[in-house]
């Protein structure tokens, strides 16, 4: 019988480092030819498995492979595409489980966030009951940094670093413009849920007296009066006023500030986007000129920036998968587990499913200061060591060199498939 | 008698460069103890010389002068404060003097954009009829790139590798994505006037069938239905669309694009961004799903991602100013001479500012491809050698170690101003 093949596919929103975990799957995987066969990959994530839209990965060089350590975004192509549960959608499962056996997979590994380690639950479970065991590995990613059990996930060190580097550099062109230009400057990132991100920002500054000197998280109740009381004070302060915030600030209610009821001139609802909500806030209410930045895609995608410390575990839990699979484990995602802070040490380690799926990690109580607007010296120790080291990508006539693959499809074997 | 002294100030818009000009000022003068005295840095720029408010560059180490060349905003802080013309406010410029012959200063050094060079130029007129002929020295600086004579402008190529970067990293995300999420990606650029910035987005694809896929000019008349079609086909041609919009975007009759008389809910004129707009369009008119990113000031503070030519150049800039100076040579803006595109060479030159005040340097037409939405091959060759070469600043627990002066205050020895 010819050696069992393995599957990969990148899930939900990409990261600056996901290709790093691609690359580490890749490689350990190469470095048992004896026992795996192929690396399929999934094109544009689990889609490419349902449409029997396979990559194969063992037609790319090494150098391309070794590339992917370096490149941002999802070499693959990622889906924002959740199955539907088993009872409502059984078909999409075994639809699945066809296209491993027809390609003789006997190895799935899924790099994506909460979703994808449902869905990975999911296959491991029902492979099994179909009389073709698969052994379904989930490799983390987000940068949202919101997965359990593990410390943190890959892809939030390098947004986190980049955020904070940015904030630190535009304080100080705000600062040196303050007497006569702007004054108060405003930075949304990305986090719908947890301020993970937002909290990152606050590495910028040693302490409040630095930028930036408030950040609004979504787990604190937005109070337009007294942050505005605050911008005040800041700008009184210290002669300007930074703010980081989230795209999930809400109010006390749960209403997102960026869904705060503004309508266009045609009575379109305005466009995403709270930094502009806030300021319109400090422009009509302290008459404070402002500037404000949308980082959008831009943090996710930032690899010339990335943390090392990163990359180094995103690539270490892209191989740990395969070594797991390798020595029979099953149903488990990859976890990244802390030793110490100082010197920072962690190791891989691994979790079963069953406990990751469905679950969302909050920024706890403790990481913010009680006045909610900064982050505290714990929040600090956890999110230090994540943006250490820098890993810059190799650069060509001054700008990053970035893969691309040839992604040869695998010629298909069964009919197209049909969504119920 | 003492040896005369030098004052130095930074105007208008910072960049992640200008501090490397006052480096290489300061650093050229200490070489020239025998001739130079202090140099005095004016606090908020030519604010600090009306106000006799001047920070001793003595008191600095040579480590922290050396760490300007790292270090992005304006150090010494910067002013938007234009001097009024001669006739208007001639107190200004007297004051100027004044406070140049109370403090023994012989030698001006002005880093900024057109608007300065007037000034310097202004200053370099009158003091020589008041009896008190100070040596002014224009040090350009601008991320416009919009200065006359000089082949480019420090702090442009700086800004111009952050967005060429920032948009083919973002582009990744976007294309591996697009499948089932963001279908356009709007990206917007600073460049009030003139389209350099958004031209340098170019340089991320290798030709137009690679992101960005559209850009929209200043120079350029916006045509919605046209902009849209190409949109659609784009999306239709490679499953994604990529455009860079330079804040300057406007209709034929002159209008910006921002200030499209939108107005929110509670009739407050919508708040700049030309990203939205366009974003907007491409809801309403092609319903693709669509993200968009502001840059704002993050762009002109990456310091963590400077060209290596352009900290060289500003360095370059900031030394010849003071060589220039000691060489007898007035009223002149030191020049960047571009003496061939492969290999860059270029050399430092000198311009009298009589020809450089008050005119803007626009992108030349044959940088703009006939449909107006892309960069020539004569464009690529003159904006690629100066994003060349990588020049990273040193990083300290993650983040970049940017330095602070100590910012030791001159004893003043006149009455406070009061503008007429």
């Amino acid at each position: 019988m010819a050696k069992p093949n393995a599957f990969y596919a990148q899930s939900g929103g990409v990261t600056a480092v996901i290709n790093a975990s691609a690359c580490g799957v890749i490689e350990a995987a190469r470095e048992h030819r004896d026992r795996i066969g192929h690396v399929y990959a999934g094109r544009n994530g689990i889609l490419g498995a349902l449409h029997e839209d396979l990559i194969d990965t063992n037609r790319e060089t090494a150098t391309t492979i070794a590339g992917l350590r370096n490149t941002p975004g999802g070499a693959f192509g990622s889906a924002r595409f959740k199955l539907k549960g088993l009872d409502e959608n059984r078909a999409e499962y075994e639809r699945l489980i066809e296209v491993f056996k027809a390609h003789n997979i006997s190895y799935f590994f899924y790099n994506g966030g909460g979703d994808s380690a449902d869905t990975c639950y999911k296959v491991s479970q029902l492979s099994r009951k179909m009389g073709f065991p698969v052994h379904a590995i989930h490799v983390p990613k987000t940068v949202d940094n919101d997965l359990p059990i593990t410390d943190n996930c890959p892809g939030f060190g390098s947004v986190a670093k980049y955020i904070a580097t940015s904030t630190r550099e535009a304080a100080l062109d705000v600062e040196s413009m303050a007497e006569t230009s702007t004054k108060v400057f405003i930075l949304e990132v990305m986090g719908r849920h947890a301020g993970w991100i937002a909290a990152a920002a606050g590495l910028a500054g040693a302490d409040r007296s630095e930028a930036p000197h408030l950040i609004l998280f979504p787990e604190v109740p937005f109070n337009k009066r007294d942050f505005l009381k605050r911008v005040r004070q800041c700008v009184k302060d210290h002669g300007y006023c930074v703010v980081v915030v989230s795209e999930g600030a809400r109010y006390r209610d749960g209403r997102f500030l960026a869904d705060a009821g503004t309508t266009d001139a045609f009575g379109h609802k305005q466009l995403g986007g709270t930094a502009p909500i806030i300021a319109a806030m400090v422009r009509d209410e302290l008459g404070f000129k402002f500037h404000y930045a949308i980082a959008d895609y831009l943090q996710r995608a930032a690899r010339h920036l990335a943390s090392a410390v990163d990359v180094e575990q995103a690539y270490a839990v892209g191989r740990a998968a395969v070594e797991l699979a390798l020595a029979g484990e099953n149903s488990v995602m990859v976890t990244i587990d802390r030793k110490s802070d100082k010197p920072y040490r962690w190791t891989v380690g691994s979790a079963p499913l069953s406990r990751i799926a469905n679950r969302e990690k909050m920024m706890p109580k403790r990481f913010i200061t009680k006045d909610g607007y900064g982050i505290t010296t714990a929040c600090r120790r956890y999110l230090e060591p994540l943006i250490g080291g820098e890993d810059y990508p190799p650069f060509k006539r001054g700008l990053p060199a970035y893969i691309r693959l040839k992604g040869v499809p695998v010629a298909k074997k069964l009919k197209a498939f049909r969504p119920g």
